[in-house]
């Protein structure tokens, strides 16, 4: 069951309250995978400069990550620059660089085109849209977006929503997309335009699974301390989708354990900067914390009032 | 088990994008009762001007609510005014007028000093002990409170807080109070002031339950329409402890039954105005809602991860 994810991979310059990089590594598919990487094979398709610090590289390759998609071209490498509020509720973008993602054609390396569970990070979304094509018969695609391909793309956008099983978007681009503030209307909204589910990422109010009948909503990971935001949401989708690629199933009730794993996965994505947070992770302490969700959610039985 | 709250008994006018009301009924101590009566017998202790369209508080005595500890004096009723933004997410008080509230005195009527389950609304700290010091072997005390006594009577309401057994506030006043943005570093920071356990309401997003030990944390009931947040907060209350009341327990799995039961009240006092959101709730619709929660919440179980 190959896990495919197409994305960013960059050079990231933080801001926070508590401490700052520069050019780390950084990137929605780099997020992705080494949350990913935890629970099954993952497979990446993106772009490098040739600036690019090629032995950042290595920290994925002994995680197991299967790079060989990422190519390496002339030019620059992503930069995204960006500093948070002393709450860490708010961030603002200092610079965006595309660098070589400004001409990125992905080309699926042998073999991922067979790729079962597909993940259409967070790049322009003629590119998700082409990256599809070259998939022959997956069992589940999803997508993220943001805020700039919402006010850009909107056409190739909805065409791309059309088309994926899973939309995985944060509270805000929910509202944006939608054009509604209430984020239940929205999510229906969004559902009605193709995707069976959406995923809506809260941040520390955790996330929701909203399918046309029912909903499910799980807390954030109760944490004392948080150093870097960046990445969360892709580290959740990693979680999310190589917890359902290591089970090969996509039902409702692998969903919402899927959203716990990606939970998991974000709280040890804010925990440091770049992929620090992964340091030291193994599998038994995501199976651990995983556990202690299933604490912090748990309504005990009651007698039944009449 | 004698449930009492003591509160306000308010005319409020609200401003929404969806309406307006002037004068209605509203205050603390009217919303949690009408939400716990649902659940259990409650008595109310209380003021009101000799202005107060006393006909309105028979919609509390159709409730079978006991509202003979409400007292009504010479002088005008307390009277609040505020606007919403479009979005329901936050809201500017136009008019505070505190009127008879200014010099009440709460005296306990007969046989409320036994009560066993006590809420002490959002009022004075001063008079939240006075209350406090009139009963007499109470199983659990709770309070609330808001940024205004935060700020002006910080030295009472510390002396309070190291008096109850539950401190319920929303997160803004969990932060303002604690001066900590974490939620869960303030959390523990209310925790040594003295209470065993502190309930934190998110609004839109839930709330939590927090132990020394343990953080339980309840989404809110996903509603696609939301009419007037004002009393949500105390419904959650009343809720709560209707349900504790009527069981007569207060240990942690009580109260995480009882979470379920306030966000139960508190989305109901969001679909209308005043008191209207409860408009033909019986106790079997409350019971059914509770069960929806728990699909709200349910994790599945699945194969271990080894």
């Amino acid at each position: 069951m190959t896990l495919l994810v197409v994305g960013s991979v960059a050079l990231d310059s933080v801001f926070t309250p508590f401490g700052q990089t520069a050019d780390a590594l950084g990137g929605s598919a780099v997020h992705f995978s080494v949350a990913a990487s935890l629970l099954h094979p993952v497979r990446v398709v993106g772009v490098i400069g040739n600036d690019f610090p090629v032995d950042q590289l290595d920290r994925l390759t002994l995680r197991g990550i299967d790079w060989s998609g990422v190519e390496r071209v002339e030019g620059e490498s992503f930069r995204w620059k960006g500093k948070y509020s002393y709450d860490l509720q708010s961030r603002e973008t200092l610079e965006t660089r595309l660098g070589v993602f400004a001409n990125f054609q992905p080309r699926l390396p042998a073999g991922a085109e067979e790729a079962k569970f597909v993940f259409l990070g967070n790049i322009d979304p003629e590119l998700q849209l082409g990256v599809l094509d070259q998939v022959k018969a997956p069992t589940l695609v999803a997508c993220d977006t943001m805020n700039y391909w919402i006010q850009s793309r909107r056409e190739p956008l909805l065409k791309l929503l059309s088309r994926v099983d899973l939309l995985m978007v944060n509270d805000a681009e929910a509202r944006e997309f939608s054009g509604d503030w209430n984020i239940h209307r929205a999510g229906r909204w969004l559902l009605e335009r193709g995707p069976r589910r959406v995923v809506i990422k809260q941040g520390e109010y955790g996330a929701l699974l909203i399918e046309k009948d029912r909903t499910f909503a799980i807390p954030a990971y109760p944490l004392e301390e948080v150093f870097d935001p960046t990445g969360a949401g892709d580290a959740f989708a990693g979680g999310f989708m190589g917890y359902l690629a290591r089970n090969g199933v996509a039902d409702t009730d692998a969903m919402r354990r899927a959203m716990v794993y990606g939970s998991t996965m974000g709280s040890y994505a804010v925990s440091g900067f770049d992929i620090q947070g992964f340091e030291g992770v193994a599998l038994h302490d995501v199976v651990e914390r995983v556990q202690l969700f299933e604490d912090l959610t748990r309504i005990p039985a009651a007698e039944r009032i009449q």
